[in-house]
Formats: C-alpha cells, sequence, structure tokens
C-alpha cells in the first residue's frame, strides 16, 4: 500500500505549517498554521497556505489533526474551514483556544473531537494516531506515531526533550519509545533548532532568575512574554507568590490565554492572587506585578502603549522594573523590541530584556542534542526536516547524516513537494503547484505581484495624478494639473509642482495627432524623467484624460 | 574658561555621530556620519544630522576632526561641507577613503590634513589634539586626547583594547596612559558594547577557523565581509596564500576600499595573489577564492545577485562554499542576510553563516571589560556615553557607578543635550533644538511628516484615484471615474470598482447644493466607509473634481 506525504507549505519560512498524508483515496491533514508577511509584501495581515490542492481533493478528507496551539500550527484553520468540511483533533487547551478562535472568525459549527495527550489514540479515515506529550513552550503540545497502510511513521512538529518541566508534564519517553518499538518508515520531525548546539535549556532556572529581580524591585514590576507561553506565566506567578505581590493581567490576549489555562488547571493560583488593575491602585507600588501582553514591541500592544505613555490605564515611572522574557522573533524584528526598550528606560524604568543574558528566556524549540535523541528513540528509515527553512533543513540534514543516516535517506521538501512511500521504499512524486496566498482585509489570494509591487513603489516614492483636460480632438484644454501624495511636501514645493504641469504642457502641445493613450504615456514618460532630473525620485506617474 | 560639549547627534541611534566643542567662541566638530532610515520612514535613503545649529555659528567653526572610516563617522561631511567651508583633519587610511567619497559627491575643494596616528598632535581652533591608536574593525581608528581651555579631555568614539590585532597595530596603552596623567575632566567615549559581558573577542582565532573551511573546500570559496573590513581582508588573504587560491575581489565597494588600503600598505599581498575574473576562468575552481561584497544580503549587491542568480559573471554551483564573516548589523535586519543564505544553499552551496557559531565574526566594539579598562586608564572626572541608543548609555552608566563613579557624574546626552563645564565643575546647558533630517535622493530635509504619514499608507493600502467631472454648476456630469492602485486587483475586482463608481454617483446625486469642495470631502468619506465595508481596507481616497 503507498503512503504519500505531502509539505504543502511550512518548510519555506518557520511558520505555516501544513501536512498531508494520503493514502488509498484518503486524507489527512496535520496542523493548519499561519505565516506572516515578509518586507516584500506590504499591507499583508497574514499568509496562509495553499488550500486548492485540498478544495479539489476534499471529498477525500478524513480529518484535520493539530499538535499544539500556536498560531502557526492553528492559525489557518478558520479560512480552511470556510471552505472544506471536516472535523478537528486536538488536545484539550488546544480546543479551548479554537473554540476561542472559531467564535472570532464566526467559523460556523465544527466538530472538535478532544484526545488525550497521555493515553488512547484514535482514528483519522485509514489513519490511527498514537498522541505523546513533548515538552514545548505551550502545554497539552504533542507529536504523533501514526499507523499508515504503508507502516508506522512519527510526526513531531516541535519538541524539546525537557524532563523536567514547569508545567510537569516532560517529554513522553516511555511511551515514545515503546510506539518506536515497531519499524518506523519515516521520522518527520522540527528542524528549526538545527543550527543551535547541545540541548535547548530547561525552564527552571528561569524562575530563580525571575525571582532575584522581582525580589529586588524597589516598585511596581512588569513581566512580559508572549501570550501563548502558559508555562512562563506559571513562573510568574509562582514568583509573585514567594514575593508577595499581587498579579494584574494587562491585555486582552493574555487575560483570554490566561483564564482558558487557569480553568483547564493548567495555570495555577490561590484566586485573591489575581487582582483587577482598580483593586491594584488601593496597593503599595512594590505589592505589584503587572503582567503585560506586547513583549516583542508589537506596534497596539499593551506594552507598547505603555512605553508611548499612551495606555489609558498604565504607566511607567521611576523606579519600576521591566522584565522581558522574550528573545526578538519573527515577524517582529529585533528593532521593534528594542523601541519599546529604549521608551522605557526613558521613562526611568530599569528594564531586563534580551541582550542582557539574564537567562530569563529560553526557546522552545529543541537543539541539535534534542534533534538527535529523538533520532535515537525512534531510529527510523526516512527523515524529513519540517518547520524551517532551507538552512534549518540543510543543517538537519548534517545532524541525520552524522547519526548514521544515508544521506539519501533525508528529504529536504519545498511547499507542495512529496514523497511516496510504496514497500518500504521512497521517491519523490510530482510536485504539487502550490502559491503564496496572503490575507489583506476581507481579501484572501486576492493581492498579487501587481498590487505588492504598485505599494512598494507607492510606499517609497508616493505619487503624482496629472489631470488633463482634452477637447473631443484629443487637443489638450488649459492647464495640466498634478496633485501628488507621498512625493514632496506640496506645500513647500509648489513651484516644483507648477513648472512640471508648465513644462509637461509645453511638451504636449509640440506634439500632433495624439489621442487619449498616447497623452497618457506621453505624460508618463515626460513626467518621470522630469520628476527624476529635477529631485532624483521616481514617483509613480498616474495619468487621467478627460475629456470635456 | 568654560567648555561646551554638545551631542548634536549619534546618540539615539548606534550611527550619525556629530559631537560639538565649543570654547571662547571657537567651535570643533568631532565625527560626521549618516545614519539610517527606520521603518517609520519609506523610501529614505539615508538620516543625517541637523546642521543648522552650526550653519548659525559657522563663523565660529575652527575645523573638523574625524576618528574613524566608517559611514557613521564620515557618511554625513559631503552634505555638511556644501553648507559650511571648514578644514577636515583625518588619519591616512581615512583621508583616502575621503578623497573618493568627496569626488562621488562633487564636494568642491576640501583642504584634508592628515595626521599620524601614532605620534604629533595638532591643533584645531583653541583646540589640541593628541591622537592615539585604537583597536577597531578598520584601521587608522583612533581616540584622542584633547586639550582645551577648561582642561583635558579624552574622546574616544570606538575601541577595544585588543593588544594583539589583525594590523599589527593594537591599542596604544602605553600614550594613552601617558596622557592620562594630567587630570581628565571627562571621558566621552563608546558605549554600544556595554551590555556585552566581558572583553570583545580578538580577532586572531577567525584565521584559524576561516582556514579550516577554506582548506576542505572541494571547490570554489566566496567569502564575504563588510567592505570597509580591512582587517579582515587581510586575514582572507592569509587564508588564500596558505590554502593556495588565486583571490578574486567582486563588487565595486571591494574593489575600491582593497585598492585603497593596499595602496597604503594596510593591505598586503603579492601581486600574483589577486587575479581578474576573466583569469580565474582558466583555473580549477578549487585553486579560487572570491572576496564578494553584500555580507547582509543587500537588496542590489553582488552576492544577492549571485544568490539570486541574476549576476553578470559569477554564479554558484554545487560543491562551492560561502562564508560569511559578518553578523546582521543595521540599518540591514537578520531577514536579509537569511534570505540570501537560504537562496545559496538551495542553489547547492554550503553556506557557513552567523548563527553556526563558528567563530568567523567579532564585532569591532569593546564589550564591558574594554570599557572598564578605558575607564580605568583614563580616570576620567567626568563620563558621557557616544555611539549608542538609550538602553546602552544605561547600560554604560551601570558600568560606571560599578567602577566607582558618582551617579552624577555620568551625561547621557540626547541629540541636541550638552554639558557645559567650567572650573570643573559640569551642568546641563539648555537644549539646542534639532530634528531629524531625511535624504531621499537629491532632497535633504524635504521629507517630513506629512510625506511619510502618506506613504506609510500608500505602500500599504493603496489609493483609489476617483475624477469626477461637473459642469459650472457643480452638477456631475456623467459617471464618477475611479482608478485604484495597490488597493485591489482591477482585472479582477472590475465589479467592485464599478459598483463604487455606480453608488457613488447615487450619494452624490441625492445631494442638493453642494460645491467643489463639498463633492470631495463627502467623495472621500463615502468611498472610504464603502471600501471599507466592502474589502476591510483603507485605501487613499483622492477625489478629483473636473469642471468640464
Amino acid at each position: 500500500m503507498t503512503l504519500k506525504f505531502i509539505a504543502l507549505s511550512g518548510t519555506v519560512s518557520v511558520t505555516e505549517n501544513l501536512y498531508v498524508y494520503e493514502t488509498d483515496g484518503q486524507m489527512m491533514i496535520v496542523d493548519c498554521g499561519v505565516g506572516f508577511p515578509d518586507l516584500e509584501m506590504p499591507g499583508v495581515d497574514l499568509v496562509i497556505p495553499d488550500f486548492s490542492y485540498i478544495v479539489r481533493n476534499k471529498e477525500k478528507l478524513a480529518g484535520i489533526v493539530v499538535s499544539q496551539g500556536h498560531e502557526d500550527h492553528i492559525g489557518a484553520l478558520p479560512f480552511l474551514l470556510k471552505e472544506v468540511n471536516a472535523q478537528v483533533w486536538s488536545s484539550p487547551l488546544v480546543t479551548e483556544f479554537l473554540k476561542d478562535k472559531f467564535k472570532d472568525y464566526k467559523v460556523p459549527q465544527v466538530k472538535i473531537n478532544t484526545f488525550n495527550p497521555d493515553y488512547g489514540e484514535f482514528n483519522i479515515g485509514p489513519f490511527k494516531l498514537h498522541p505523546f506529550r513533548v515538552t514545548h513552550s505551550v502545554p497539552d503540545t504533542v507529536g504523533f506515531a501514526i499507523d499508515t497502510p504503508a507502516g508506522r511513521v512519527f510526526h513531531v512538529p516541535e519538541h524539546k526533550m525537557d524532563q523536567n518541566p514547569v508545567d510537569g508534564m516532560p517529554f513522553d519517553t516511555q511511551k515514545v519509545k515503546g510506539l518506536a518499538e515497531k519499524p518506523v518508515l519515516f521520522l518527520a520531525s522540527d528542524c528549526l533548532g538545527a543550527n543551535k548546539p547541545g540541548f535547548a535549556k530547561g525552564e527552571r532556572d528561569i524562575e530563580e532568575n525571575m525571582f532575584r529581580l522581582v525580589e529586588s524591585a524597589p516598585e511596581r514590576v512588569l513581566m512580559t512574554a508572549i501570550s501563548s507561553n502558559i508555562g512562563r506565566f506559571q513562573q510568574m506567578i509562582n514568583v509573585a507568590v514567594k514575593a508577595k505581590r499581587k498579579v494584574v493581567f494587562v491585555g486582552r490576549s493574555i487575560q483570554k490565554k490566561a483564564e482558558i489555562a487557569h480553568n483547564l488547571g493548567y495555570l495555577k493560583y490561590p484566586e485573591s492572587l489575581v487582582i483587577a488593575f482598580n483593586q491594584s491602585l488601593a496597593l503599595p507600588r512594590r505589592e505589584l506585578m503587572f503582567i503585560v501582553s506586547g513583549c516583542y514591541g508589537q506596534v497596539g500592544s499593551s506594552l507598547y502603549r505603555i512605553a508611548m505613555g499612551e495606555h489609558e490605564r498604565v504607566s511607567v515611572e521611576e523606579g519600576d522594573r521591566v522584565i522581558f522574557s522574550a528573545d526578538p522573533a519573527p515577524p517582529y524584528t529585533k528593532e521593534s523590541e528594542d523601541l519599546v526598550i529604549d521608551l522605557l528606560i526613558d521613562k526611568g524604568a530599569d528594564v531586563h530584556y534580551y541582550d542582557l543574558n539574564e537567562g530569563l528566556y529560553v526557546s522552545g524549540h529543541g537543539g541539535q542534542e534534542d534533534i538527535v535523541e529523538l533520532f535515537n528513540l525512534v531510529k527510523p528509515r526516512y527523515f524529513i526536516p519540517i518547520g524551517g527553512a532551507v538552512r534549518f533543513m540543510h543543517s538537519y540534514k548534517k545532524l541525520a547524516v552524522g547519526a548514521g543516516a544515508n544521506p539519501n535517506s533525508v528529504y529536504m521538501l519545498k511547499p507542495g513537494e512529496n514523497v511516496i512511500f510504496s514497500d518500504g521504499e521512497a521517491q519523490r512524486g510530482q510536485k504539487i503547484p502550490t502559491r503564496e496566498v496572503l490575507v489583506h482585509g476581507l481579501g484572501i489570494g486576492d493581492v498579487g505581484k501587481v498590487v505588492l509591487g504598485d505599494r512598494t513603489v507607492l510606499g517609497k516614492e508616493g505619487i503624482a495624478v496629472v489631470v488633463i483636460r482634452v477637447d473631443s480632438n484629443s487637443r489638450i484644454v488649459g492647464q495640466p494639473k498634478v496633485l501628488s501624495r507621498g512625493f514632496v511636501f506640496e506645500k513647500i514645493e509648489k513651484s516644483l509642482i507648477s513648472e512640471a504641469e508648465n513644462s509637461l504642457k509645453r511638451e504636449i502641445t509640440k506634439k500632433t495627432k495624439l489621442n487619449k493613450a498616447t497623452i497618457e504615456s506621453l505624460t508618463s514618460s515626460y513626467l518621470g524623467r522630469y520628476f527624476f532630473e529635477k529631485t532624483g525620485r521616481r514617483p509613480m506617474v498616474l495619468p487621467l484624460v478627460v475629456e470635456i
């Protein structure tokens, strides 16, 4: 029996995970995440996988399973579920995240099947899945052993081998060992840490380091981390208890995620510990810890508005201490986090952040040793790096080869590329055409090269709109009128504009036998050159010939 | 006698250095660098210091001295020298860089006085300068002891204490010790490394690490570093000699800088080692080393074009090895370097880069121990951190206080802020107003908030231009016409546009007593809402009412 594994998305950037398993006329999807626009995609909100292959084959779709609660694994589900009907399988915390998300996106009734990550197994069409816990920065993250008609395979989207995580739910080595006793056809696993020597650090030390900083803080403490990092919030809360501070959650996303996790028992605290902002006003500043969203300096986030002095309730003052538990991460750049740090320091806060290396953050992704340990546990015949760009796949391949694998047994797949397994042998299938699907506002996939190219020019050089009135014989009437935006400051540059108008009129008047189209192309090329000569800039020139 | 020290620029970002010393009606400038646009400055080429204070006081200007050859110290000189007349003082390599730059910018005759960094001293107006060598990533970088009427001060823009640099010209500890025997009023010095524990690493190990990679490379080797990093090129050349490879310089900026440095004896190689590209075609690939510009993945650079497969002569093939000796650095982001790395790997190259931590790069900036060692050598009464943003100044202050300084003796200055020294005492002077001066094309300072704000909207949301024809009574004639760019793909969205036109016409026709201005404002608000409802986007709406 053959099995086809398709990397429909998720192997060019570090996000946008979507993998398809196909056998015997049936299809299962693992993960369905969003990606983020790069600098060549101005104005775009999100990037989502190209679903057209799935839509074309939707009658084959047996179901969708997701491995964890981060956006790069679940964020594109609302978009997919508007195009196909399918049930979803997820672990308890992820189920709650999904319900919340589907409400936001107004996704119609979807059946979500919640599985237990610690025991049990479940079927999706011809596939039997055995979930097992892995350590990651959000609880209830799992990997799967999957029984397929072509044999048993492992799919491990993200993992650390940490045996002592904050949530007390370590990588389930025993279960994996047991599941790997059968021969394993392939392992598809996280390659993002393939450049990092050693094991990813454990999370335990962070709490001690945080406590030192919180205990010694003379005034209020503000802590920040990504809002899905429930384990980190537990550590902050533990520190608050020890340091006898009350906790205020600031920011909608952090409040929501914390509430969900608390209700499920993944975030434990005495009810009296967490108070509302208004209650905090009655307490001394040194008895308070604010847990604030916006750790990457995201424009508009709570921390950003606090740093800008624009938050409606919270302000930072001399003597306050701000503790970041986050390294800069895509889609945000170091620059956005640095800006917020500078502004907070400037307001008198003592800020502790990534660059000071005070042990306040570790990545949720495994390092080289975590990856190799998984190789040794699973002992697969074939290897497929997932969840990372080309350079990470390349490093993953080096690790596999270093661990004794045949270089030909490692399949690096770009979006749409796939491998067909038959009788234990692997070969590449024909690539499935995919494109980048960009989401902007309500539009899905309607922004493409032309629109992005125009935006790039408009955003850097601005536009000069030229209205030329003509009579019914295409003879120019009156003066052409130039109106610009984003090009030069017109109030100051009046003479540049009026000289351009005069000069254009002379140029048009010189020519004979013009029509609407030739006036437009003459205007574009003439004014393009004219403005470049005068200003060194190349605004978009948009001629409008109006017959009067 | 009083002395005024003005941080006219250079203390908000890590670039754009410009400091002013003023005493007794005379003024000296130290360094005159460019900065780089941030994400809020679309289309801008460069940021330069605000020269208006200097221009207002130009009769006081005794001269300009520069400390080194990087753009953030010399790049804005052509702009300043178009506004004021002044002589320039610089070290030998920097003099050659300046001559070349002034030719490019067509700066009229400027007298450049070349000083020797090892001995001698020189006067600029009332100031006597004693240069001394410091270790940095470009040769002939110096610091100064400056005798002023208010006493001796030290100005050290960048330094490592490295006693064993590649160029054989270490930080001149003996000279600094001697110069610091007099009481030192203040030290203004580089704070950029104030977050990095320990000493900045020496450069020696890099050569060994490079050699290992070059020697074992089966085919061609491409090496890249920033084009001013002459020391690094010397190391590459040493490696090429040992590994018996010929060297080809690829890229205009790298060829130019290497030629200047070679002519001055700062870059040493046997003439037969460096060959032209055409000569390389006759040699086996494993006897070649290409030294290529574009280490940050700059769009348009040689390495970028090679990675994109668009270079006119050089291509990368399976088996080639590419070695980056550069960490991502402003104004470029990690993303631009990563893109090039991914593309090169994808072409079959084996790429060695920052993330692999193979010891191929070290920063030119001193770390915490370098900074404190300078404190201990100079023993100043006051401290002024320069060349770094707020967070670095803050860390520098902590270092000074940790080394025994009174917190009040550290002056953190933002652009325009200054300190007046009188009888050994310091106090802040009134802030000099400064603004950001943006250069775009030929325009200097003409791009401001309005233009940048428009560009931001245009670049993310695009524009919809609406032509409405009216008669002499402002009654609408015919159909309004919408033309968009960067908003939606018009060929596909024909119905959106035509329905918008119809709907707008109905709206205008409903109203009475309209004039040109009210039609315009009605159109803006109506179509703004209309497009947002239909698309979730907010293009700029530009109404043009044309009377026919």
